[in-house]
């Protein structure tokens, strides 16, 4: 059965030469980073190869990247490594004396870890967007409190792909003094990311997000960012972050990265054409359109919402085709809720019930947008079909549960 | 060069078949396991087929594992994760109420993270060791007080591989309600480690100890224990851990543990033959001792101490002729400070860092063993001829100090 990938921003498959660069670390140079040994003099050697690519693909110093076990790990670590230590210091003043601030689109990792801090007595603010999916720069300035300890605001998002205002975010945070960070995971390797450019303290990147392998992760750490360690142990990675270097996940992360930059610095649009492609065929059905399409986003995601249809229905006849792709995050898969990005955008529930991601990766080609264009024209007009609402009232929002029923019957 | 590894504390070769089990979750099956299509789903099963090989090797119930990125996340999750939920519970009670019980002999992972706690205001105990490296179960009952919230205990140490009496103490905290907790990341692949013959209630493991993949681990979380995550994000593992699962680590754990509980079956003794070979043949040198010789201990370390010699100058010599060992844990590389394990058990300073550790693997075969016994022989009895000291007086103390002198010279 041919199947079509169309859920890279929930995980990519490793590129062949960020495997065979992974390779050797398994089996035949398998020291521990931490050794004084050949063994672990030779993995030491990857370890700090692999952070210079990083760096080089960031534009930063090597020595401001922090090596982590994924992006929730880079970002909790991002915002309880920021303020608990201011924190510490402040004790034994209560802590609901302390503020963040950050978005209602968001990912998890970071919305939940600050409504964690909210359940310490922290202050959060979450920020709205307009309907465009965008954060506004002054809505930051305005929250900013003498308080403020912390901005995180993340700059692409995963369902929707736009782009957020970080360099002008950057710029009032440190007008402010206040540290500012980045959750950079959906734009890395996507959009040229450098860190001077963005005036960001603190950026979230994951290793699986651009064809590197799962389970690494780093945050890049601006010198002088007071950061305080969340993991306990040996003196790994400067202090930062305790925990036996994942040398074959890190030396997969050093070549993704370097594959990425170069991709980047040549110029490849590819994915831009093909979604392009995607969406311009699929706007061509009746009462399709894109979320956020107006606005500036990375080059491979796009949001489709399907009137009458429900999404998730959707995905699972989709998925029985051969096609992969997803709702929204695959870390809020099974949940009740719609998106909680679509919804902040303003979209009804309905809407973004039916609203769908495709997210496409290096490994697609145009004959996969060709299968997807067919199959998704052929499954959207099957479950609009099958609804009595849809054939009544087209693109009416009621007509939403109607199909729901239908096709989970 | 011919290259011997006898250093499997710090880290051990993946071995192949457990390489190849992981290799398809790379490129080919490389799905989201939370993701709800085909590509998820085929992840998902890897997991959840991995997690049966876990629990299998441990004697528990699959969906009391949860995975981490390794040991050190584990035993922070254990700690920070039963004692900040009973410090939650307590607020706005003043911290320094409660109350853990650990061992000076832990790894820094349970050391550093009970350190925290102390910042916290939290009070630790960090019962002694006797001179056979072995903690008493009757300190552990008369350090226990009303306010006990969580008991620590290594099963083997890593330095010297002495089994500690964890069964006692498992009795010792159920009796007294405690939540008991036990490092076994030396122990699961070399002995038989049963959770319900411990009585423990939490247990870490990490695969890179037993021939998987570095960057990641396992928490055992008996049924009914509460546990409180800590990074914040996607409801993974059961809301335990958020972060995407490191599907091909997860898988190469899966099938080490699978490798090593058909080993234990089999009642594979070959790492014990071996290193009681390297021990007998070492101890025939003049002034050298076993540390912890008469402990019941893993079949695969040895701490040796080599009278009137630094024992970092020792691996250094040594590693240049091909053996790779060390002088403790690979995490306290670099270390000025002399081991605390080997402080603990009453030996010198000067005794403590003429020691050095044995630690062998599955790959290792008695030629590896006949190669060190002669290296080490050799390379001992040149840098005790260069002693000045060693001469005048063998196994004085204090030849210690000129011997360094000489060997960094």
């Amino acid at each position: 059965m041919r199947r079509v990938y169309f859920d890279n921003n929930a995980t990519t498959p490793v590129l062949p030469g960020v495997l065979e660069a992974m390779q050797p670390y398994f089996g035949e140079h398998y020291g521990n980073a931490s050794s004084i040994h050949h063994h672990g003099q030779e993995t030491r050697a990857a370890v700090e190869r692999a952070r210079e690519s990083v760096a080089a693909l960031l534009g930063c110093l090597p020595s401001e990247i922090v090596f982590t076990s994924g992006g929730t790990e880079a970002d909790n670590l991002a915002i309880f490594g920021t303020v608990q230590r201011a924190v510490a210091r402040a004790l034994p003043v209560a802590r609901s004396n302390d503020h963040v601030i950050t978005s209602t689109i968001e990912h998890h990792a970071v919305l939940n870890a600050c409504r964690h801090l909210e359940q310490e007595g922290w202050e959060v603010t979450y920020l709205p967007v307009d309907c465009r999916g965008v954060i506004d720069p002054n809505e930051v300035k305005r929250a900013l409190k003498p308080n403020t300890k912390l901005i995180s605001i993340m700059l692409a998002n995963n369902e929707t792909g736009v782009l957020q205002p970080v360099t002008e975010i950057g710029k009032i945070a440190a007008e402010a003094d206040v540290c500012f960070h980045t959750d950079a995971v959906q734009a890395v390797g996507k959009v040229p990311v450098r860190v001077d450019e963005l005036g960001c303290d603190l950026l979230t990147i994951s290793a699986h997000k651009l064809h590197g392998p799962q389970g690494i992760g780093a945050l890049y750490v601006r010198k002088g960012t007071q950061l305080e360690a969340q993991m306990h142990g040996g003196r790994h990675e400067r202090s930062r972050r305790a925990g036996t270097e994942n040398v074959p996940g890190i030396v997969g992360l050093g070549k993704a990265a370097e594959i990425a930059r170069e991709a980047l610095e040549r110029g490849d649009y590819d994915l831009t054409e093909l979604r392009e492609r995607l969406e311009r065929e699929l706007l061509k059905m009746e009462a399709v359109t894109v979320n956020a399409g107006g606005s500036g986003r990375v080059p491979n995601t796009t949001s489709l919402c399907f009137n009458g249809i429900d999404g998730e229905a959707l995905v699972i006849a989709l998925d029985l085709k051969g096609l992969a792709v997803s709702t929204g995050a695959a870390c809020s898969s099974g949940a009740i809720e719609p998106s909680h990005v679509l919804l902040a955008m303003g979209l009804t529930p309905e809407r973004a019930r039916a609203s769908i991601r495709f997210s496409l990766g290096k490994q697609n080609t145009s004959e996969d947008v060709e299968f997807a264009i067919r199959l998704v024209r052929e499954t959207v007009g099957r479950l609009r079909e099958l609804s009595p609402v849809w054939d009544n009232a087209p693109g009416s929002l009621e007509s939403h549960a109607a199909t729901k029923l239908v096709a989970r019957s």
